[in-house]
């Protein structure tokens, strides 16, 4: 398997991404092909690594790259960006799956426009393994792909959702949910009270309502919700556990006894904390587009990158687009009527 | 003043609120009236506050009440439940304030029905205070009483929140900020889009999208979304204080060694923690409603329901509800174009 990696793309790149995708295709057996800068790339090869690399790494070289703050469109105009290249690079056959830390953006713009959505699928989601206090993760779809959903786009992140939950959690029969403020089917907006019957309606293992903490507490194998809401609770989540690492370090500060307490639990809440950091983990499914596409936090480091690695693969290894398709046929054909978004 | 407590709402009413309410007549100097069943009311007053209690509350007997899973909209039709006479109390001008730890959407619908929206408000909107790592809080509205919202009703929530803020937290020129999952004016779905260039077109300091993790690093005074967002993120932020209480209990409990520094750390730990439980806190008011009404969480403990009071007293002295009265008649006027929500 080969897995075209967008080296120019993240916070600290290329250095943590090349060092990552080194790993990765050692760990999990691909052959990778680096895409961006051969002369900003080749120095941030691990030492002693040069036999491995001829055999499993490539380098694709381009200059030009999208920054992290540039609109994700210039991916559609500057097609020899390394993000381009690298989704064309699957849309061309010469790769597996795409990955990029990168703009998630242009990712996501990369994703949509050369990759183009599933037949019948109506807009393509982000699906985010999310942990949970059972053990069990659940995915949430949609994590920032598509701000304006209608309940029939919504039905469809359920099916692929669920999809996804059979092949890679291994869960025959996924619990969905949906994302809501409460657990009664009257509560939430217009469109999550339309979607609810939609869901309730479908073939679909659909247990309802779900407020986030219930799915943190892992009583769900798919949660469903728009991208916008979707992207926003997990920012919230992301700035918070800044934010009560912040407390707990000024709480720690009062006095020397607690400093002293503070010193001996510092490595023990130092792996909570970065346990937490959901989206900093490996790499999310871009789902609903011909061919896998994984992205990642901008933050990544090079353990999370080797595991997005893992992400691409296990996709792969499982088919898990070649599911979708057969399952996004299936929710086209229960909603004729929710055609278009708003 | 005179504040009116719904003495039956909450997960373990009476005896929390009406502890509560007894100690925030003291601490707030108010008098209160206890809206419920007297033979359960009677029995929670603290022992030896006889004197004090005749000087200070009073009890508004009546035995029917809003279960905490009932219908909200049954306030409607039990008019004498307590949570409606709490409210028809502040109609009928025999209170100042209503406060209430009970069904919220009883709550809701109740400040709804009974005090009405001011002129020219569309909806009401829930105001919390929310705190930050930088020690000041900010004003999230709308936390949960209006799901489904136009640009014209978000503009009107951030005259409103940008009114309490100077009032009750008393920023002279608050900053104002749109939920977003990204800062770019280009972020969001298609009502924070729209929502963006009317708050940008406005006369408030509109400092442009915010996502949730800047909001709690205190970056904004006021945080502007629509109830059911506001509602999913908080209800995130309160389970994800959970979900990290208990993988830092789990982190203690590895290993004799971890046990012992997690037994120092505890009392520290469980301090941040409590700190953390935003809506358990006190009160957070219905904005836009002819009066005041101040909800709280049901699990609230007799200090929250002392400090919902401190909310109410607050709320009152600030002149809150006149200030919002010109504020929203200001909004009205900036958009006579988006009138009624979709």
């Amino acid at each position: 398997m080969r897995v075209a990696v967008d080296a120019m793309g993240g916070d600290n790149a290329p250095e943590p991404i090349v060092r990552g995708a080194v790993e990765g295709a050692r760990e999990h057996d691909v052959e990778v092909i680096l895409v961006g800068d051969q002369s900003l790339i080749r120095p941030c090869f691990p030492p002693g690594t040069a036999g491995e690399l001829a055999d499993r790494v490539t380098i694709e070289h381009t200059e030009d790259y999208i920054r992290m703050d540039e609109s994700g469109l210039q991916v559609l105009r500057r097609l020899d960006s390394s993000m381009s290249r690298t989704a064309l690079l699957v849309k061309e056959g010469k790769a597996d799956a795409a990955l990029s830390m990168g703009n998630t953006g242009a990712a996501m713009a990369a994703g949509a426009s050369f990759l183009q959505c599933i037949e019948g699928i109506k807009r393509p989601a982000i699906g985010l393994a999310v942990p949970t206090t059972n053990g069990t993760p659940f995915l949430l779809v949609d994590a920032g792909a598509t701000a304006d959903c209608t309940p029939g786009i919504l039905l469809q992140f359920a099916h692929m959702g669920s999809t996804y939950a059979q092949d890679v959690f291994e869960v025959p029969t996924p619990r969905v949910g949906l994302l809501s403020n409460g657990e009664e089917a009257g509560k939430g907006s217009k469109l999550y009270k339309k979607t609810h019957k939609l869901l309730a309606a479908s073939n679909l293992s659909f247990v309802g309502n779900r407020e986030p903490d219930a799915m943190l507490r892992g009583e769900v194998d798919v949660a469903v919700c728009d991208g916008f809401v979707g992207n926003v609770m997990l920012k919230a989540l992301e700035g918070f556990a800044d934010f009560t690492g912040e407390a707990i370090r000024a709480g720690f500060d009062r006095s020397p006894w607690t400093r002293m307490v503070g010193l001996l639990a510092r490595p023990l809440l130092r792996r909570v904390f970065s346990s937490l950091k959901y989206d900093a983990h490996g790499g999310a499914a871009l789902l609903g587009v011909q061919g896998i596409l994984i992205v990642g936090h901008g933050r990544s480091n090079h353990v999370a990158v080797a595991n997005a690695i893992g992400v691409a693969r296990e996709t792969h290894d499982k088919q898990v687009v070649e599911h979708i398709r057969e399952a996004a046929a299936a929710a086209v054909d229960e909603t004729p009527e929710n055609g278009d978004p708003g």
